[in-house]
């Protein structure tokens, strides 16, 4: 991902020195596990990690790409350079194990450490969600359904909306985290050619992950594709929330506003401009989530034992998608933080909808008191298109005065009487 | 979906008939609960469904086209048409709904019974793969990475790999299902403005659905997203098994034929072909699901409390998605069934691949006996590079019969030394 | 695609029935080039076309769907249903051809039936649009970017717009036509082992298609790919005028307004409710065809000379696609010319927006008259952020004022300033 | 775009410093523009020209990047950077202008300038696959459909299906190159506010663009869909032929390989392999670029007079998707010339898969003798279904020894037969 979407967290765990430092682990893990077994003499393990504790990932880097440009193969590459560094113990490394054992398995180490970020980053906005859903948990405002006006809601109820959008997305991040971490020292084609069960069982014990009970050369990439789709419906949810807030931030709306730093400037042109230009940035970093999850879907049915047609995708989106992610949520969270709400402009244009949002309110009420549903729309609906005051013209709706008093007119149109069981709503999602 | 593509069970739960079916369980289910609530007057929702049960639900659907003529409003046509049928019971129907209200909670029916059929046909292709993949446990064949020939396996464990990943697809299908199981009668902004949180949970206690914790006007369309990308990983797994039987059917391969029926015919001028057109054509219907699923991933951002742009998506993908999917599912339990394993032409295979694809266990056997990596590596790649014999080359290499004496070669060679792992895989996945 | 979204013309080409007649045509054209070499007798392919002017093709589909259940084979299925029908002669259909040959040209003659189609509803689309795009040429109204008022300028130019997006798509619809106007005589793997290259060429000349020069067994797939991601530009086209037109109509805005039929309802809960849901359901509509595209995207790199994973992709996306645009195209073209535009709300929401909108000609009359950039930009913002009357801030700021004279700032500010060269755009881009 | 998939020139092109650069030349053509008219003094242009040229671009980058902490807009933080380099004259940069001015007219000078290397490698490409072509015009190989043995083809005929269907690809590139090749200096809403038409005529002649016809405040995104989707039909035609050479590569087939340099490894655990990592690298990279294309398409439509979010879109993809196409053309063409092409093999492949691949031509001669077709075919389809020598049974066959003597038998079935319009196909593809 470009430096003006990564965060630095996520940089370093995609750095080359930071996955050389995972595979290494990988690798010492597994000759943990053989020496266990007495193949590997005694002590190996312990000396290798004294060493591995000491080198410099990022020159171990610069080894690797230089060694690779001979052995076109980077974990041979990877491999020669870590016996410049390990001396005579290094003949141990990798010891039954094919090149997909450790990259495979170091790349769910990754991937959850990433993902892991993007937990946090997540947590951050929910924690932010909540508090600004809270403190407007009774600021009325204007829903609106096809842009327009439809009945009272709360500013509150719209971030408690996405509050609770992205908690569903941050349980379904949970589970695809779990997903992903499984490892696998099974050799090249997935049965233990050359390395039983009991020394993967050990290794990925020791490192944290599970078993892939049947991988090929590779684990399979159902998982991938569950994580990268997974990220995309989170990036949904903030999209959501990002169109939300251009639309009230347009100039005809007005009632909530992106924070604004100083010296900030909103156009080369017009001084004038104050611009949602966070929420529309998160609105195309969202569609560059669905087009990773777009290739990782592709990724998915490999040939036989394994291509390597997947590896290129994944060196690409994998540091892509949660490094963008990543960026998006910690956006969201300054977003959400920041946002200025204008709770006397959320009234006014409430007030400027008019009564006509509590239509649906009279309609039900002739309902109640025995009118056929399609005749009591029409009555309404006469009041409605005709342009004047919609309170005033029910009341002197001969059809309708007939069973809706004046007092219940009254009552029907409040915003109070729209907003009754918000109370409920939060105690039910946010509990308390 | 083209009828070419669809069972009859998918074409029925898609049909405007059943559509207006359910709407109507929807509508009837609140108006019970009303009832519960002394609202609606006792013995009306009785009754409804009395008469429900005797409508002709094809003719209701061509009312509804019909009325949909003047209203441009389906679920204003619906309740016309309804009244039609239902006399004067019917003004209490739709009773402080909106119409998403019966929309939505009908279609997370409506892709619950879909997706349930989908279900069904995922558990019948996960009963014959593992039917087939213990049939053909110790099945030896050639295990393949990048197309080359890499170490033994067993066809068996082919199925496993399989079974494993659409196992997991299962579960992952099961939460998706659970997920878009909620339902929302909670009015036009989703906050209850003309209906009691307690007649929505009445209501959809009986239709066997979840509440919606935060509706908008319409249930999230996070939800749903996460339904079809679901679909789509599915769709994976089997185009991976849809590839791998392409592969072992090619003519230089042989190892596995597509059921051929009596009468078929592979080609209208090649008489002698038998073309794997079930694999190809499920490696075609799998590029569909993944479109849709990108299609719903865009639908999730709607405006405010809603916008009706996903509806048009819906409309053609809910149908599409589920019975191509369902499709793909029934041809390919046909598939793994009727799948002709050539057992002689398998091993023929991984005796012609020859010794070669045992150079791996040579070498960590070198290794296992001291000599460093790197070393082992080029003295096995020298043997294997030669064109010869590599049995015999490894035999009379020098350095590597000083270590390694000719019966231990002949046994690390062995296919069965590949295959020892094999039960314990299936025992650790299948269990028993 | 489904009813609700599909018109006559565009079911009729894709039906069965018909693509078994464009089949016969493409039959009956190769055997009268054959004829016309002396391989086949005199007076065949006449009497063939004689005959097949009678047959009720709608039969024919039902023997051939009858017959493929045996044959599991789509052409061998057809061609037995057209011996049939055409007796004796029928033994010379299919000479030397390969179903591939007879299904390709005949899809790239149904692909050119439909995207004619589709063409001429984007004619008609293009002639609404520049008609309406004239009515409005110099009906001022605000110019929007990030959703905040920007500068003036007029909704014909709006409409304009589009139009010069549109006719762009049409002019790479047309050249998508002809990529895709190829088809193929060329045998099982496209080397003419079975036919000579004159017979092809006579053939396709008859039907009015090109030769594909290096066919294999199909026509290759890239040519599709375009058609397929143009529809899906074109879409996107619409998708913009759709968002502009759901902008415009928002209850804040009330700019502009879709038609709106008698007895049309907006909502079955707010009788008052007028909702854009045509220009909704054209946003739905063009993910369709992004989806679709995708789907084509993936068609492309077939396995030899020709695997048939393409077709199943095809059978689907090919009627969709076409279908689902056309009516998107005839639904945009109602829009545009039902559109109903308030000119005088459009005058009101610019003198809204105020003079601030005008600061840009402000801030360059001060670095014309010698003011740093910057420093100009810092006084017009002061102004600007102010909150005041811009107007009167301006001419009472002393720095500006010393440059700017009141005059100067009214003329600056003014609407027709900022239209001065609208006549001069529409002259350029329609002509005259 | 990840170093590891990008070649320095398309390093260079998307650098920060590159980037700015060509803004500053934007601006430097639009003041000579306005000095031409006489409203910025004689000589400016001229002055900046000089002192741009010795701008450390570079430092320029990085003070940007600093001034926009405070600022927020990158176009403000360049145009405070470059007055800190031009001094004086600085204050008639930006002259009228809006930001998207400069940007969108920069980015179209930067597609060009990628998209002209990128074209640059299909060049290359192009003239490997003609070499490689016609070098193998007359090799003999199996054609194979659906993964079977078809018939006979050459391996020339195959690299020239891919040369054209890349030329067909370049043809469309040079095409989106003039599309996508417009600028806009129009202003805030694309109206010409603030800057006159002729301005922007002459800036933009000078600048090599042409003058886009009605934007808004940006250069309409259509253009750019198509660019981007363009280059995803390129990736179709590369993973197409990468699919056929991991075929051709494996080890049941074995007619080409990849080229394998010396010291290169083709596992970490199997000395023997030689896997095709190119071309399964290629296939990975164009799911890459299919999902950039996806990505491309959701950035039409901008809301009003234009939104952001297509910025963050481009300023990934942009250079992703032209670096890693520019990568995957020029690893194509390494692997074009360098491919290992085993002529014996493909004529022993062609020998084994027997006389049967001749089927197709004996049925036609069976007809031609006046045998009905469906019987043709019985007949045929008995001898190749028996399984032995299929020349001897179609000798042996009474019915069809009656009509075809056992020398047309041996002619039909020669390869020679097959190939008799390969050197009339290279002439009209290649010509002469």
């Amino acid at each position: 991902m470009i430096p003006r979407y990564s965060h630095d967290t996520l940089v370093r765990i995609w750095s080359d020195a930071h996955r050389l430092a995972v595979w290494l682990r990988v690798e010492i893990a597994v000759t943990a596990a053989w020496e266990a077994r007495g193949l590997v003499p005694a002590g190996t393990a312990a000396r290798m990690r004294e060493r591995a504790a000491t080198i410099d990932t990022a020159h171990l880097a610069v080894r690797q790409t230089e060694l690779e440009q001979t052995t076109q193969h980077d974990v041979i590459a990877f491999l020669q350079a870590c016996e410049e560094q390990l001396g005579d113990d290094a003949r141990w490394l990798h010891f039954g194990m094919t090149s997909s054992d450790v990259v495979d398995t170091a790349f769910a180490l990754l991937l959850r450490e990433a993902g892991g970020e993007v937990l946090a980053a997540l947590d951050r906005v929910l924690a932010a969600l909540r508090e600004r859903a809270l403190e407007h948990k009774m600021t009325p405002c204007l829903g609106r359904t096809h842009g327009q006006a439809a009945e009272p809601t709360t500013f509150g109820l719209k971030l408690l909306s996405t509050w609770a959008e992205l908690s569903r997305g941050r349980a379904r991040l949970v589970r695809a985290l779990e997903e992903i971490g499984t490892g696998k020292i099974a050799g090249a084609v997935g049965n233990y050619g050359n390395v039983p069960p009991e020394v993967e069982a050990a290794a990925l014990t020791e490192l944290g992950l599970g078993v892939e009970p049947v991988a090929t050369q590779v684990v399979p990439r159902d998982r991938h594709a569950v994580f990268f789709t997974t990220l995309a419906v989170i990036a949904g949810g903030i999209e959501r929330l990002a169109v939300e807030v251009r639309h009230l931030q347009r100039s005809e709306v007005k009632e909530a506003f992106e924070p604004f730093g100083k010296g900030q400037r909103g156009s080369s042109a017009m001084p004038h401009k104050k611009n949602p230009i966070l929420s529309e940035n998160l609105t195309g970093l969202c569609r560059l989530l669905r087009s990773y999850a777009g290739a990782s879907l592709e990724d998915v049915a490999l040939w036989h034992e394994r291509d390597i047609s997947h590896s290129s995708v994944e060196r690409v989106i994998a540091p892509d998608a949660t490094t963008a992610l990543h960026f998006a949520l910690t956006r969201t969270e300054r977003l959400v933080r920041g946002l200025v709400v204008d709770a006397a402009r959320m009234a006014h244009n409430l007030a400027s909808a008019g009564d006509i949002v509590g239509s649906g309110a009279v309609l039900l009420a002739l309902v109640e008191r025995g009118v056929a549903r399609q005749e009591a729309y029409g009555w309404v609906q006469r009041c409605a298109l005709a342009g004047g005051d919609f309170r005033a013209a029910l009341k002197a709706d001969g059809e309708i005065a007939a069973r809706v008093a004046p007092a219940d007119v009254d009552r029907l149109l409040s915003v109070e009487n729209h907003l009754r069981h918000v109370d409920a709503m939060f105690a039910r999602v946010l509990g308390g």
